[in-house]
């Protein structure tokens, strides 16, 4: 079983967490859950979305947020833009490196976006060309890699081509998100390897969500397949709109607790993380789906009972 | 990533599962579950344990459960039977295989079960002596084989050499089992590559608890290390008393839904599993946390909003 010796994991739960959730969390919260986060050991943050306030209320603070975090020196501070308008108000704000995202099955872009995978392309490309002419690097988020809720498979070739179109589009790196859950080791293992096979140079990420239980079993099969680099959200919080009552995001402190056990190191404070996730789960107000945050580290020993 | 193409899945709720719950659950409903368990293409059920009613109330009925289940032929039932009075027991009563039972650390087995090492392995010896004068083949539960929740580590060459002793003394398989879920994808590999190498023939079973999220991981690691044999409970139920709150045993139609998602051939019927496991949660009033049965198979598509 070959591993890598480094990981490096990114956390994404102040854009793909908080954006679930209906009541507003409040401004400076927010702003220092992101510094929080910042003193960890995380070399990337995702840390809001510059999109439409009417369409996500929860967003509407994206750049006072941005203006108000604490920047910690190397650490990439990014927001997700989905159009132009989102990407020049995100410039704007300061962030460090812009996240542009779309669907690679037709049914879930016109679903999610409105556009034919085709538009998107175009449009993204305009997003791209702005942010080369601030020095803003862009990495481009793919849904649906491993199949959309509504068409069923997602053949990997059409995975693989736009991608590489991405790559010749000059993004900074590309996400492969399993955005339903739908994933499974054999298929996450066939991607990567083949993916990186062609593109060995390509800054590849990994973005599961633990819909069905297997996203850790997901991540084991990336590494083997050749990806160091794992997107999670902090106590899992955020949910699948398909899936009521199952679990979102892949919780980040049970993506670092698994590699740091495997003997993979993450430079990522363990125990610091689970202690913000629980904070989190108060500022929340309900249980959240991490079990690491619950169990404790591996090394969290107890005492003999009567001892 | 070389993965076998079939894989033997065993259920264990109605004694793992069933043990911790508070409130007795009736014998005909642990009956019902049994039969329509054997209606789905288990090949091996674990459906009571012969112990002291005093201890584990929720297990006075296990005679009259293993009387009254319909036995499906091609089914192997088995029951947990702790020491002589609960083999002779279960054996009165009818079962097709006893389940024994320790611990390799000492504290966990002193806690557990008030014996040293040495002295359980002796007593499991009688049991197996008595097993054979009546034909019943026993499995061998190792508990702690990833990881002791009072020592911390357990050297893999204490879990193997146990494990031979036990296939010297006659048993027919051996569970390796993560108590507590200590155990990483690493050491798993290393584990049972090491082990299926020494003993290739082997009948060898992994148990795992989805404590730290990591056993879904685990099963894939297995897999790679060469085992085909794996335990999991209806709905996940059944927890562990270190770690409140989180996962335990791992919900068995999980790992049907990743092993048959991954191109694995189970036997199992995954629809009817899930359907039952939705059954299970209402016998047991609270909310399972199994998520295949939450979030449906990855086949079961959604319709385009609006469409």
């Amino acid at each position: 079983m070959l591993l890598p010796e480094e990981v490096n994991v990114i956390d994404v739960v102040c854009r793909d967490g908080f954006q679930m959730e209906k009541e507003f969390i409040p401004t400076e919260e927010k702003i220092n859950i992101v510094n929080q986060l910042s003193q960890l050991g995380f070399k990337r943050l995702q840390v809001t979305a510059f999109v439409s306030p009417k369409a996500v209320p929860q967003m509407k603070d994206a750049a006072e947020v941005v203006r108000n975090i604490e920047r910690k020196p190397g650490i990439e501070y990014s927001a997700l833009t989905p159009n132009m308008k989102g990407a020049s108000a995100a410039i704007e704000a300061g962030v460090d490196a812009l996240d542009v995202f779309m669907s690679v099955s037709e049914s879930h872009n016109k679903a999610n976006i409105r556009m034919s995978v085709a538009d998107s392309v175009n449009a993204i490309g305009e997003v791209i060309s702005l942010a080369e002419k601030h020095d803003k690097p862009v990495v481009i988020n793919l849904a649906t890699c491993f199949g959309c809720p509504f068409e069923g498979d997602v053949p990997k070739d059409n995975v693989i081509k736009l991608a590489e179109d991405f790559l010749k589009m000059g993004v900074e790196g590309i996400v492969f998100a399993d955005t339903t859950g739908m994933a499974n080791p054999r298929q996450v293992y066939e991607l990567t390897s083949e993916f990186l096979a062609r593109n060995p140079k390509a800054n590849t990420i990994l973005h599961f969500h633990n819909t069905r239980n297997v996203a850790l079993a997901n991540i084991l099969a990336g590494l083997q397949g050749g990806v160091i680099n794992y997107e999670g959200a902090l106590g899992g919080l955020g949910g699948c709109p398909f899936a009521p009552g199952a679990s979102g995001n892949v919780p980040t402190e049970d993506v670092v607790g698994m590699l740091e056990e495997t003997g993979i190191s993450t430079g990522i404070n363990l125990e610091g993380l689970i202690g913000l996730a629980q904070y989190l789960e108060k500022v929340i107000g309900r249980t959240l789906p991490g079990q690491v945050m619950k169990a404790g580290r591996v090394c969290d020993l107890h005492p003999m009972p009567g001892a």
